[in-house]
């Protein structure tokens, strides 16, 4: 049976028009079908409107207890509640999910060791005291409530979907000990694919702002509609996949050989020809 | 199959170690069970740091969009994500829903007629136009996004109990055309063990911060601990209840009449006792 998995990012939420025009798509898409979104700029507006100061460190945001709070009143509750509504309006039966609902997906607090330059939020581990361990542990960045994947609990998403729903995620895990943690939606879409591919026939899609892997990125006229592990080696060396193209095409590739079917890129605007292959680059296992 | 639903109020939700005592009893009750949230202070306090002002119209909130989007987050968002959260970590599988998701709940929004002096908010139907009705309209009084319950999906709700999942649900409805409502959490727990008692024996327990019904509000030695109708009009004549007790009282009895095997009013931190009768008021069909 075939499972569609499409993640949707900050870009499309945030405009309304946009978003009622994928959802009418996403809601045509046959067969079983999970959504994951991402956080757009709610979040940060509600963070400013709340006084709460955006920590950063080496470029990247710290998820504080006061941020992981707005997060989750933001996906888990303004976004992905009213996604939900607009697709029962559009005969869709949907059920909106973070990873603590039905224990979906377990993460544990991220521990990032510190590389490179002391940054003032590295932390060593106490060397001393009745529970150090007899080697000093490497320093680590406290990136805060933020959730690395353990697991699906993929016996509880196979009975919801067998239940003819379909399942929307917001970006949040729980670590199973009642703290919930903020993760990346890509992340949440691929370990979904990776822990369902044994149940269905997987397909991927990432759905963002360019038509997807593009020869020149600022010419959508060069999309390159297939791309095997061959041709990937050969365009990195090209150096026309380069800089953040490679994380996702990497996840892309990991996915393919935990046994997802295929990954599609490409926009958001265009999913029904992504999920055919006419549109956006299709991801191949060879 | 018994299935017991147990309606929180806010005063809970919002002092972090009766929430946690609370959930502690939650858990370790047996069978299949629901858990109604309230809102709490949060919404409030959200909504005041976003700068948004509460409209009250005859001493009643008016929910307009800005407030459902604050309630949305917070009822659907941080408190329903929480309480999942720490339901995991206690070994209590849990799903947490709205009435938007799995199209739980439907409602429509309220038209509530205007009854006595005018209020500034009170809107007349127009007279004229294509689609008036024939007669005028009575005038109503808006009070912005507020959703009176329809209909309750018995088979989604059943088969998720049946997947062995607590379902918790936060106070929110919808109206089948993509707008999210703002209802009574008292009337989605009587809602939901009306709907549900034609395949669960339902036990709909109502906790709140008194003992139960009592003959001297303020003294808690005068519990009533069984009241069926006819000692109901008795106390009623007697004028032992009254005030804000008599729309709880009418809810239980509507509730009984449809079919709840039994209504239990008492404190949330006596759960397992109200459970068992020992503590709160049991109301009884005859």
């Amino acid at each position: 049976m075939q499972l569609s998995i499409i993640k949707i990012g900050g870009n499309i939420i945030d405009d309304e028009q946009r978003l009622a025009g994928f959802l009418d798509d996403f809601a045509a898409v046959p067969g079983k079908k999970i959504l994951v979104h991402g956080g757009g700029k709610l979040a940060t507006r509600v963070a400013e409107g709340l006084g709460i100061r955006q920590q950063l460190v080496d470029g990247r945001r710290i998820t504080d207890a006061e941020t992981l709070n707005v997060v989750t009143m933001v996906y888990a509750g303004a976004i992905n509640k009213n996604i939900i509504a607009k697709l029962q309006a559009r005969n869709c039966p949907a059920i909106g999910l973070t990873g603590a609902d039905g224990n979906a997906i377990l993460s544990h607090k991220r521990a990032h060791p510190v590389t490179g330059s002391a940054s003032p939020n590295a932390q060593a581990h106490p060397t001393t005291g009745p529970d150090s361990p007899t080697t000093p542990a490497l320093p680590t960045i406290d990136y805060g409530f933020v959730g690395d994947v353990d697991s699906v609990n993929i016996s509880l998403l196979t009975s919801l979907l067998l239940l003819d729903q379909v399942l929307v995620f917001a970006p949040l895990t729980h670590d199973g000990n009642g703290q919930l943690l903020n993760t990346n939606a890509d992340t949440i879409a691929q370990e979904l694919a990776r822990g369902l591919c044994s149940t269905f026939e997987v397909h991927l899609i990432y759905s963002f702002e360019k038509a997807g892997v593009l020869r020149d990125a600022e010419d959508e006229s060069t999309l390159i509609a297939r791309i095997n592990p061959s041709d990937y080696e050969d365009l990195k060396k090209k150096n026309i996949i380069f800089a953040g193209m490679i994380p996702k095409l990497d996840n892309a590739f990991t996915a393919l050989r935990s046994g997802v079917k295929k990954v599609i890129i490409g926009k958001a605007e265009q999913l029904p020809r992504l999920l055919t292959g006419e549109s956006g680059t299709t991801i191949l296992h060879e």
